[in-house]
């Protein structure tokens, strides 16, 4: 009951602080976001100290794991600039998407507003969470934010940061909020609250995101699989298609805009994928492909029906000769994630052909699947990426944050 | 398991559909709508007789309820001229909402795609069976409609005219499918194929919306309750004030957009309030008012927390006397929906304040809430009115059923 009692209170917080930046003016908040990136490099040690109890606390977490964790004064360098350059941005509301006056004179308005109040889960790098928070009051909502529990000390000095800045520029101090119980049934108690929670935006593994698809009661704003394709289409330039392969796939495997998977017209695969296969493999690649592909890289292991749907995140690459565009587009359909995929092509008709039959959040030619990212397609800092269709697809910056609603201007009209 | 099967193999047809839809041509789309209008026409006694069928058994009916079921000649004329209309509407799939060059020379457009699947749940009237293909289709995407089983034979008859059309078009029959089965553990089993389905739009009751929001495991687009506001303002034209609050109020107070609600400033309600109830009283109207209305209108009934709050969708309005602007604000976003709210005033400041303060899908000035409708607004036909603020809000037509998708063009590019 006291933890339903503390979550009730951190949500109706954040409700009434949602109310007040709905209405802030878009200096109030750049000032705010400024003030937010001096205080973060003037407070450094205490959140630096904080940041240490974190990692002595966390001495069996994985190499990797504690990277994630560790805040430097240049990460902290680095976030602060970010919250500079949101200050930069467009502001999202108020902004009048489109206008027009209907035939009998009705002034009709499409007018960005803030979706009210935002309930952000992560796992455990801090410096999400200042972009979360830049974003969010950029935007006009209140953001809830539920860090990692290893993440605990750091994210508590942050909040204590952040809420200063904002009281020193009138602004709500429950505009962000820490939630600060480790309980994980707070987050159970949460999610069932869409009276007072708008959206709730889980970024980190698929467990996570299950959980809260499956427990969530308001809208979820999600990120599954990125089973990225590049196809290398017969009309191809080869160094092109040897260049953005290398780069889709080995540049960040981790990430979810590496690619996973290489389809290759059959026309061009004996001069072309053994070429392909070597450059991989130097990078470290394990392919697994199907059998025409086999016969041509014989090393290749064979690939099942599951890696053609893997997502690896990982030097894995599944390989398909396809007879022609059109057996890749079902190859992508079938097996695909609706993410992001790649035609390497000279040919207009297929890239034209491709781009429009292709049901992905993003769609290249001629480029790697590496530029699904808000920064590199110039949306600026990005929330996460959704691989829903619903209201944002692909990268989510601070538009996918608002809602609109409509204004109209009569001069006493009434109806029939 | 039958039952499990038929609803699999609907919703795989129609996703199958969904596919070739999403790229079939504007004009191809359009033929069949011009083409599906004339056969309505051609095959009207067909289905004459069909909706005779479902009168017959639609005895114990309430006259309403059998007028809402009843098909005439006209009503289909109408229905088929709708579908010409929306031919007229542009085509959202392929339309370029935005487009630019990044830094580094990538050419980033955001592209309308569909969104798939649609699952339509509506009660009786089976003219909505026509409207909701029509814009479906339109919009690129597959429907499957779940009428009420009273209208069970009319939807039949409707589903076999649009589905030849379609065919005759060279478009998949399953792009509209009407399920057949009387079974209500249809829906159930529907609604939990968000592999196949993209989306349920439910259309009716509060209670279908409840039980469609708690079993879906898709997004859910829908219509909540309407407690629409009048505010009149103390610079309100008094001859304007009475003509929108009667309008907003008696038009036809059984739809969501009729105003429950009316709020005048105390600076004008001694002069104002008593004409404005004498004018409701004469269209039947019974006022529910706070002490001081009944103060200036002593036949006022006293008015409830409840009152205040609801949805009458009837001849009974709530009534409150606020000292200002900002009393007025902070009650409807107490009370109200965020369905539609008008202001009446002549005051420029009071007009920018309230636009902008007040969160709800459609906020007018000097115009009459019964405005918030996808015709009246401009927006062309619409399947519904969102409550919601994910995805959606407000009047939803062919724009709201589609999503996008970004094509990005470059020329070889990679990352670092």
């Amino acid at each position: 009951v006291d933890l339903l009692h503390y979550c009730t209170q951190l949500a109706q917080q954040a409700r009434s602080a949602s109310r007040t930046l709905a209405t802030a003016s878009t200096q109030t908040k750049n000032r705010w976001l400024n003030r937010a990136a001096d205080a973060l490099l003037d407070q450094q040690t205490a959140i630096l100290n904080a940041n240490e109890q974190d990692l002595s606390a966390a001495a069996d977490l994985s190499p990797a794991m504690r990277d994630r964790l560790k805040l430097t004064p240049q990460r902290l360098a680095s976030a602060a600039q970010g919250l500079r350059e949101v200050a930069l941005l467009a502001d999202p509301v108020g902004q009048v998407r489109s206008s027009w006056v209907t035939p009998r004179g009705l002034q009709v308005s499409r007018v960005g507003t803030p979706l009210g109040v935002i309930l952000f889960i992560y796992e455990s790098r801090p410096n999400v969470t200042i972009d979360a928070a830049g974003l969010c009051v950029k935007s006009g909502n209140a953001i809830l934010l539920r860090g990692g529990s290893e993440a605990r000390h750091s994210n508590m000095a942050l909040h204590a940061v952040l809420q200063d800045s904002l009281a020193s520029c009138e602004l709500p101090r429950e505009a962000v909020q820490v939630i600060g119980v480790p309980d994980r049934e707070a987050v159970g108690a949460l999610l069932r609250m869409n009276h007072l929670i708008d959206l709730v935006i889980p970024r980190g593994g698929e467990g996570l995101i299950r959980r809260v698809v499956a427990e969530a009661k308001m809208p979820v704003l999600k990120h599954f699989q990125g089973n990225c394709h590049v196809y290398v289409e017969r009309s191809a330039d080869p160094d092109m298609a040897e260049r953005i392969t290398v780069n889709a796939k080995c540049q960040r495997p981790g990430v979810c805009n590496a690619a996973e998977s290489l389809l290759i017209d059959e026309a061009v695969a004996p001069a072309l994928l053994p070429r392909l296969a070597r450059k991989l493999r130097e990078s470290g690649v394990e392919l697994r492909g199907c059998p025409r592909t086999r016969q041509l890289v014989p090393e290749a292991k064979p690939a099942t029906e599951e890696d053609h749907a893997a997502e690896f995140l990982d030097l894995i690459m599944s390989v398909k000769v396809v007879a022609d565009i059109e057996e890749a587009i079902a190859h992508i359909a079938r097996y695909g994630s609706g993410h992001t995929e790649t035609i390497v092509t000279t040919d207009l008709r297929a890239a034209r052909h491709f781009t429009s039959a292709v049901d992905s959040a993003v769609v290249l030619v001629n480029a790697s699947t590496r530029f699904n990212d808000g920064q590199e397609l110039g949306l600026g800092a990005e929330i996460g990426i959704s691989t829903d269709k619903l209201h944002a697809r692909g990268p989510c910056g601070l538009l996918e944050l608002t809602s609109y609603k409509y204004i109209v201007q009569g001069d006493g009209d009434v109806r029939e």
